[in-house]
């Protein structure tokens, strides 16, 4: 059988080899569930990287992260402003229903995914303030969001005023936050601050990124993870063993494997981009890329091996990742460029 | 620093050589969430280990697979009777009424943390069948219990005849499944099949035995595999890499990892009750030992350099696990043979 | 001070003295909760008056009414399509995401808030079929809808039908019920049979159309009132004295006076409506009326002592109920016709 | 057929005259929900009536009025600690679970269903301080009990500080609040201070005093009544007539009618008891008799039309009422002692 070009998507990606030797090296240590050593640090290791103070828990899923992250921000008789195309109310299985037990999930019509102040205005502004109408008690967008558009500084102010001062709640679901900070450029402690701008919690995504089952649930109110602890129990999220996610995490931030990792599946995407700057749906931000292609397109280059998911019927969707090979990279644009 | 010789729990173990060998080899696979070929392989693995149709789904811990398996048992308006000491109840910070969506657990007062139809009937029997008091749905209980002991194939029979005759569903908790099947002797598959007995559900746990952070709930009624998809994913439970679940417990299935590492883990539990036979407080039948111990004795235990809990006031609680070793086991019943 | 003219809501109006004349013999009765004699006849009278098998229950409100009977056809993890602007999604402060568990509202978008099988086609058939995506368990339609529009015969069998095909329970929100089923006309079982259509639950509202506080959960199931009564309990629904509740919808099924109040209300809004033909937003086919008119417009009527609701900047809803007076609605009609 | 002498229980007495009278002036008003001139009063007349700021909302049910009052008090991870007989847990068909969200009951053992701070310490006292064990947020007493037993000032004094010191909430169900208040003694207004000591929520009932369908849910932090009043929309409790509600309530305090109701009614208890003082299993402290009777004894009392429930096989329990004619009661005391 032919090797495929694998462009379907990061999140089945292997798993990066410093993840793998750090898991390995937890073996050693014996404290259950988030008692041991290395779940100790990771308060410490964020507060270093978003330059505030917070707390760093670890989940095995960015639908448990986004979840637990917003009941700290939405009670049950609330609701929470996303866009109509967000990840929490798209794809998620109804798990914010579930966590937020019974809010709601108010749809706001953004750009590329993106929201602005003014798009969540538009459908808060008429709700009514009295009891017959459910009230929003938060704001969820994703970073980089679900068409791999990249919120940048200055459209991060914007919201975190806009939350402020409408008492809202802000959350920032990042199952492709790196991709987004690699893409805001700098360094990654710059990149960092500035993809998560003044967010009061942030679902940090390891595993489309190399890792292999932990994310972070990172509350830039330290005083949220009291909460956040008894809700993770209580989803059944506290692995006994968790010390192998606390791994996984701390391996990622030491020597910012998590940035070069992201850089290196941006600039696989845009080698991509290069090839189709005329047929991309959306600007290329992250790692994702959405390109107008037939029928037969899609076909041609499926003929070449590529693998890819369709996107509605005159599009298709590209993921790179950690470890797309430039040359599979370069070869899918060259492909593309000669249909 | 002196290395301890551990007996505080088998729930922080290393990793099984064997798993860690699988999940190696999972990263060659591609495919998302459970859609891998190791996913797919699971219901039939589990089919051909019980004698009789299920499904097996991995999730991360027990806590999710116990709340799971209830859901298809347990309506929001009912209960579950379980064991006043049952893990479900006692240590699961209240994820059955998250999962269960308010449901009630009734409290039996069982022996050794093992019930009995009479035990179950004795709270029950009262229950008006009126809808002001909530009705009994399904019955839980643990294999081995949380005291450290196994039914038998007659106490099982009876207990399903017992659900079967009131309507109730019967979960099996098996957090160390392993551990009882192993004392009720025989080979792999008949242990299992008898440790299992005519439970409707089981909650088999590979962690403690060696696994990482793989569970499988496995269900005698198939059909019900469709509710616990929803409701997985929905609990933020479906992770993306799923292979690397999989591979755990078909590293666990393959040769019988599982039933050797159980075995391993009670013998040496067995070892060290051979020292303390007279001070037991419940009799050995998996890996736990509790064991009654003055201040004065479970100090001199540890300057000894063994690691246990302390039972209340006058016991220990002490746990071997698949990598005890035979020395140590033997080492720690000579100690408290010689207090 | 003058005395209004009020056309605000049908859910203030008084009680109707056939009303308090059952609840004032109701006082004779002693027996709690619903095991009273009035409690006991209301599953045959409402299976008299549609011809099929069901029960009825009394509950204090139409939200809760509404909520109880899905409770009955979508469980937490899936969906229930509605109309955008149904109640259950504007008006109920989130009662369904309570009552079903975090279960979802899925929007339509009908005509005049009435919803066809192609409108919910639209929106539910591009979910996918797994378990990222709510899967839809049921529909929800109201009766007269939420502008005053009425689904007929033939409009209900098709419902019926595409439920069936789908597999998705179907609900009725009745809470002007009687209103529709005046406007379908014939007497007031044919009336009621025609409105009911072949739905599997139905909210039959009393309150706006003069009862007190009892509205009746018709389940055309009846093996389906075990779990309401259970869900009504634990919703604290289950009135001690709930003999005053069944009265009131005895009184009201006794000598058709649900019928002929409604009948009276529609009158009336026809007497309106037949002053503004040319300015209404949607036909009347109730006791509701949508009319297109200026600030300045409405400033004029109430200079003429009309109480009512603005609809927007451009238009107001007038309402008709069982006790509106003729010159009242004769005036309204002639004084619009006048601006 | 012989008219019964009724003792089964107030719960279904006949509707007091000036609560008729109160909802059918009720009829003259037409603002829909709690936006009518008697819900408004509500605050102000209890704040008067307890001598502390406090607002004061209807709902038709006891169980609905506790459940919404303790949803201010416990998350849905935490436990609401009460007596294991108390009606929350043993007669409200899991409505705390349901309003909760999931939270749980803690069950400590009482002295006639009543509470003191050692009882509570006794089973919060065990539990660990980590997140495996749900942690209680609150506690719920009864007053009166549902052994009829009241709790004085002092024991409120101490519950109070009991409360305050660990940190938890502090709810009354007062479904017989009346009764414990007529029980201590002094003036209505006295003895509702008294009786009430300084809980921070009651649920008032007025339902078994002669009132038809409202209890009032009080809350002495005022700021909690935003989170109630939208709790309570959400739970289908809003009722769009709400002004009936208002009415029973305002009509119970005009006058200290549920002052005088309960004290008739403590007073037939009281009667009846001196005829059995010996056989009285509780002290009659409020409006309930708990009397130890054979089976043969009840048979003959039932011979003597005496209506009343058995009370497991060697008890039966008297319920005297606002309606209890003092002519009954006295029958009833000869009666038992005389046999």
């Amino acid at each position: 059988m032919t090797e495929l070009k694998p462009f379907l998507s990061d999140n089945a990606a292997p798993v990066h080899p410093a993840i793998w030797e750090a898991m390995r090296a937890a073996d050693a240590a014996d404290t259950p569930y988030d008692g041991d050593a290395l779940s100790a640090q990771l308060d410490a290791r964020f507060t270093d990287l978003f330059g505030r103070e917070c707390a760093g828990l670890w989940v095995a899923t960015g639908t448990a992260a986004n979840c637990l992250a917003l009941a700290t921000m939405c009670q049950p008789h609330g609701a929470v402003v996303c866009d109509q195309e967000a990840h929490i109310e798209v794809d998620e299985g109804g798990a914010p229903g579930f966590y937020l037990h019974g809010a709601k999930l108010i749809h706001a019509q953004g750009t590329g995914a993106k929201l602005s102040g003014d798009d969540i205005a538009r459908v808060i502004d008429p709700i009514r303030d009295d009891v017959h109408q459910v009230q929003p008690h938060a704001i969820s967008i994703t970073q980089a969001s679900e068409y791999g558009r990249s919120y940048s500084a200055d459209e991060l102010a914007g919201l975190s005023g806009f939350a402020r001062e409408r008492g809202l709640g802000l959350h920032m679901d990042g199952a492709r936050f790196a991709n987004a900070a690699a893409f805001l450029g700098g360094n990654a402690q710059s990149a960092a601050r500035a993809a998560a701008g003044g967010v009061d919690s942030l679902a940090f995504g390891f595993i489309k990124n190399g890792g292999m089952s932990a994310e972070a649930v990172v509350l830039f109110d330290p005083a949220a993870a009291d909460l956040v602890k008894y809700r993770r129990k209580r989803a059944g999220h506290l692995q006994c063993k968790g010390r192998y996610l606390a791994a996984q995490i701390l391996a990622m931030l030491e020597g910012d494997v998590w940035f070069a990792n992201a850089t290196h599946a941006n600039d696989a995407a845009r080698e991509v981009a290069a090839g189709c700057s005329d047929r991309l749906l959306h600007p290329v931000e992250a790692n994702e890329l959405f390109v107008r292609l037939s029928a037969q397109e899609r076909e041609a280059l499926r003929q070449q091996d590529f693998a890819f998911y369709d996107w509605g019927d005159d599009a298709a969707r590209f993921v790179t990742a950690w470890n797309t090979s430039e040359s599979d990279a370069a070869a899918l644009g060259r492909a593309i460029a000669a249909l």
